[in-house]
């Protein structure tokens, strides 16, 4: 069983360094954190949020073996090798599976817009063919609002037909559960071993009942202990407590720029200021925007800083 | 003056091997025939024609090294080093500096949509303090179609500002002629120094008429020995007839997908299929798309095969 456990995953922020490499020893800490008190089931480093397209390849080629050295479980890690190459698509890959983070995560070649399905197919197909492996678990990544390229129900079909259990789930960033539910009903979902993961913890008990894996979250950096007490809590009263709680957390998360608000929460939890740090696009959280989410935390009853 | 001549540019398209890396002999004839009898005076490798986002840092890297023992002149060719991350951006800008192609062709981060300017601004700015020398000549990469990230003119100015000559000029990609004298009135254009490249050859005499400094072009590829008759021809009628015949072709042009369309055609003219390879997610013209090119082509006078 080389698969990713299912359940609650963190796309991890990521420290950088003065320089704009990446703090590794940081990083490895702060996941450990996630799988512990954190409460994750498991990490999704280098995505999204872990501004993991932002990050050189030298930085991003060395993290599995770190990860490796440092004994990070390798069925709670589904690493982010997703580029708009191809080529670095499989050496980002193969650095993840040579360590033994079979589990990828793999977005669409994202600088080309309006690609074929013929051309997105020949992209997965590739990485597939190079790693040559029947241990690789591929989780298609479908984000068309920040990729620009989505992942139609019939490529993913093609390429779960064409490369069975390789194809091993997807990654719902959209937000629109109805295309969560479209990818289950093309794929099966878990009962036919397709794990989809939403993007929102707001849709744990939704995204379960009709077949998905879990949740692969940004919010869930901050936020996850809260989801696994509404996942343990019994059905009824205490249960739509929880998730009240948990879709709180979630609405004052995508009021602010979610990796800088991620950001700005784990530099005030671990009194360390270079959290704050990000990655060319993205900037920091301005004054203001820190003294409403300081606020915000309060109002939901979230640690903050005195 | 390490500044590229000004004038008509190919984006040039590459050639690929089996394995989908590049064939770099093949890539350095090609750029040799493009500034001899192709009728270009400078090219622009690893562009949005180039597929340059799509092949591997490692190739991408090795490239600038193989132009300079090839002995391509220096200031004839506009490398592409923009990537989403920006330490990837600083080692493919480094990779053509350090063999004296100082003139580098630089996308926005694209992969985060709608950066604010300051993101923007820190991207470029980073570029500029790593390779920290005055010989630098940015070409800012406007392609909002593709990137899906626009720089606006205030950005634009902002940079210049800020870096003076080190921002030399503007590939304008949108298509959109106010665009493009919208960035030559925010700067001044040649006569200040700044160098704004549209698209398209159909924009050649109205773009030097406002200030433009030539044309930086996929269609090029097959076409500039055209634009060269038109640059050249006297006033008039003569020159009237060379600009309805550059129209044509780039009208031609872009009835296809231009890559796809220039690769086909370079692979007849050099009776060498492997041209139209391409990386993922692009792939070759159709055989329907074959026949009709090659019928578009006789109906402007261009040459086709046999």
């Amino acid at each position: 069983m080389t698969k990713a456990r299912r359940g609650i995953y963190a796309a991890a922020i990521t420290p950088f360094n003065k320089d704009g490499s990446v703090n590794v020893t940081k990083l490895i800490g702060y996941c450990r954190h996630l799988l512990g008190e954190g409460g994750c089931d498991g990490v999704a480093p280098t995505g999204t949020t872990g501004e993991g397209c932002s990050i050189s390849m030298r930085d991003r080629l060395a993290l599995p073996s770190a990860f490796a050295e440092a004994g990070i479980e390798t069925d709670r890690v589904i690493f982010g090798t997703g580029a708009p190459s191809s080529g670095d698509n499989v050496e980002l890959t193969r650095s993840a599976v040579e360590a033994g983070y079979w589990n990828v995560l793999v977005l669409p070649p994202y600088y080309y817009k309006s690609p074929s399905d013929d051309g997105l197919f020949a992209y997965y197909a590739n990485l597939v063919d190079k790693i040559a492996h029947d241990d690789l678990r591929i989780y298609l990544y479908h984000f068309p609002q920040m990729s620009a390229v989505p992942l139609s129900p019939a490529l993913v079909t093609r390429l779960r037909e064409a490369f069975g259990p390789i194809i091993a789930g997807l990654k719902d960033s959209s937000g629109d559960f109805e295309q969560s539910r479209a990818i289950v009903d093309a794929t099966g979902g878990v009962a036919e071993g397709f794990d989809v993961y939403p993007s929102s913890e707001a849709m744990l008990w939704d995204g379960l009942s009709i077949g998905t894996a879990g949740i692969i979250s940004g919010s869930t950096n901050a936020f996850a202990a809260r989801v696994q007490t509404a996942l343990h809590a019994p059905e009824g009263a205490t249960r739509d407590r929880a998730m009240d709680s948990v879709k709180a957390a979630r609405t004052t998360a995508t009021k602010y720029p979610m990796v800088a608000a991620m950001k700005q929460i784990e530099a005030w939890r671990s009194g360390d200021d270079s959290w704050t740090r990000q990655a060319p696009p993205l900037v920091p959280l301005s004054d203001a925007q820190c003294a409403a989410l300081k606020a915000d935390l309060e109002g939901i009853g979230a640690p903050v800083p005195s």
